[in-house]
């Protein structure tokens, strides 16, 4: 049986006049895109294209909301109540998941952005308020979230109310000796010779090196990709390059199947 | 058998901390609510709190969407594309669809604010890109305009498009002598008597009575309340009475069926 | 010699359509006038409006800059830079500025608003970069802090760097034992018996007292009333009358003469 | 006699995390710069930056105020009063200023944006609002509009006012017989064989010739460069070399000595 495996970047974050990410490059190498609706960036306009642009190249489109603040790019934590954050990603959510429908699209998956992804990782609170809002929009409720996904307080509370949570890795990114992140400027670009070591030893081991040189198991079922460094295209090519080499073949995933809760 | 009709108000135009209208006093005594989306007015926190109010008092709920302009209320035109149109209206019609859904309702109908209103009014091209997108988002396609609708570009086109049109009168307003709404500010409030005149007159004879005393032959199928004047609780009360001593009984509107686009 | 106090309010927190607090009816009773400068509240034309109502009553007119959150009026914290309070503190505080250039008059006082009050209160070096647009703009640098100022980050910054900063009390709000403020909600309205007992108490003694019958000394230079409370203007009668009782007249603040960063 | 030129530019348009134009590279070829301010794009970050980006290169900066309008860049006629125009300019106009100020320079013009733009050529009313926030914000009032200005309802009344209007061309664009520009795409970049041509007549002959190679004789003081195109550091390269070729030298424009409304 042919394995297969998911890739995901951020897309549609462009506003208005104001151009961001290579969303039409990237498009053939991807199977799933996290869409802005409005709030960090994005704009009607920008949704419907870019929606066309998923659907011409068989991308399932998840959304990716974020806090209310454009001029921050969504990026400056605020101090939002959980009803806020409810309120917020329904709109959001619901609004993307009426331009998909408009489209013959069904919303796929939700993964927070910036700000509000550090947020609800931090606070059960926001976590809870934030799944409640997924499972009223999602037709099969999945969330995306950066692997272990242990980490994050809205993953655990997202996996007990019924969430399919999906665990992600980036190897264009470092991670210390526990899983975690080390963010670097997307400017930088990625070095895609470590990326392809990278990629290839988890495939093969499970594990990734953090930059201790200590193998660290980790589970993921999506890679995600930085649309916005200055080699998105070239980074992209190199992870299908590695996913072919070790026989996969890429599909946006599938909801696992769960039971009261839980992963069947 | 029960006659029966249809009083909407325009609601939900809070924003934030800010605080407009009198949607608790009001939906007692209305049977549909157009709410603000979040363009010219309302929020998603505002939207949520307000489709809970009308869940719990029975009332039917539409999209009242605006243009993207918070400081002037909506009601500065701009120069919008059909494009910008259709997507516009598409986003926060389907944010509100999903608020709805999240709280097991469904939307509607559609009723669009202020120089939005205007602009589709004036404009074929603009109502065409409308219409499609209250085709793509209302699972009954109905949207409501001023009687009479043979004045409006929109209505025109929606009607061809297969959407039911709700032509809808306002009794606290005076009208000229082919129909037209004579339009005064929202502080002045309403003259009760002359309501209670215009209502019993056209409920007996279907006719409004002109500022030049002419007899004006109209067709609604709502009466439309302004929520935002000073005895807004007054004149609802007015109209209710009203309806009521001519034996109607308060309902939203069920949308008449249509074949090929036309009214059976 | 006359004995002088000074009142104070936020006000021009209206923004376009919405409308908030008395201004036209305070104004009458306050010797300066905190204005919102368009990012949590205000907008242009209320700036415009507001400075001509300030300058008919002979009201000093000083900044009131928030944080670019219309939607949380400004009340929700968010984490922004140093460089971020400069630059958002120097348009704000210079739009302000140059509109009342126009009406021949001079910005008095800067007092920041909601969130970024208390997050100046908190960081030195957010303090420091508002503290630093403050002399940039201000012709005779003053800000207004609630007493006791110590407890302030920017306020020691700022006394430190030359700006005269004036300790203000809330004679309608309780205080705690070592007089910081105990905050209720705008809506509920000032207990003008209480705010009387209060003043008196103060302009006999410079002590209040605190929800423990504990007397703790206060300086203050300035009175802030809270303008958006329902029974505001009531409370600006009791102000007055208090003040007037105590032979104090009403007069806007002259800058403190200082000499290397210290009062003189 | 050194004789002069002045070449300008729209800049500081970039609005939080998106970038545009290309201010760093453009800024050494230039004398007067267009500054965006926070309504169409720009916002106190980029302001600020972008000032001390023109100081640091000697070049005097203008305002360039736009509609509220940042998703249409403030290329969409909006139904504006003359108050609204007024406020909005005041506003705009005077936060540049102050950031001015706050870097020890002085607002050097006013240039309007976009729609802006095309509503006060239009519209005396909306021309004489924005005259007047002009006079009560520039120390030296300086407007600059394309020739010929007598097109322009603004640049009637404006001069009549006492401002000094500045005829502007641009050479990377065509003309039609009576002077009026034929505008492109931005993102079609400048044919440089071309603009050298226009540049050289027009220097040695004060006329453009039109599509219809029809000579139109042409009055100018500045030179506008698109400094959002493809090629633009080429553009300003080749608009440079010209100058320098016929004997120009780059020299910021000086006001025109004015009495009593009428330029000496």
């Amino acid at each position: 049986m042919a394995r297969t495996f998911d890739i995901n970047i951020d897309c549609g974050e462009s506003f208005g006049n104001w151009n961001m990410g290579a969303d039409e490059a990237l498009m053939p190498h991807i199977t799933t895109a996290n869409m802005a609706c409005g709030f960090h960036a994005g704009d009607p306009m920008t949704m419907v294209k870019t929606v066309r642009l998923a659907k011409q190249h068989g991308v399932a489109v998840g959304a990716h909301p974020g806090l209310a603040d454009l001029l921050g790019f969504g990026r400056r934590t605020m101090a939002l109540s959980p009803e806020e954050v409810y309120a917020d990603t329904l709109y959001q959510t619901g609004a993307l998941s009426s331009v998909l429908k408009a489209h013959d699209m069904e919303l796929h998956h939700v993964k927070p952005h910036g700000a509000l992804y550090s947020m609800l990782s931090a606070s059960e609170a926001l976590g809870e308020a934030f799944a409640r809002a997924v499972i009223e929009i999602c037709p099969e409720p999945m969330i995306y979230y950066p692997a272990p996904v242990e980490n994050h307080a809205v993953t655990r509370i997202a996996a007990d109310m019924g969430i399919d949570v999906v665990p992600e890795l980036y190897f264009d990114l470092s991670y210390d000796d526990v899983g975690g992140l080390i963010l670097k400027r997307a400017n930088e670009g990625a070095d895609l010779a470590d990326t392809k070591l990278r990629l290839a030893r988890f495939l093969e081991s499970g594990e990734v090196l953090s930059v201790n040189d200590k193998p660290v198991a980790m589970t993921a079922r999506s890679i995600c990709l930085h649309g916005d460094g200055p080699n998105a295209v070239d980074l992209a090519r190199t992870i299908c390059d590695g996913l072919a080499a070790a026989d996969y073949t890429l599909a946006p995933l599938v909801p696992t199947p769960t039971i009261a809760g839980k992963a069947a």
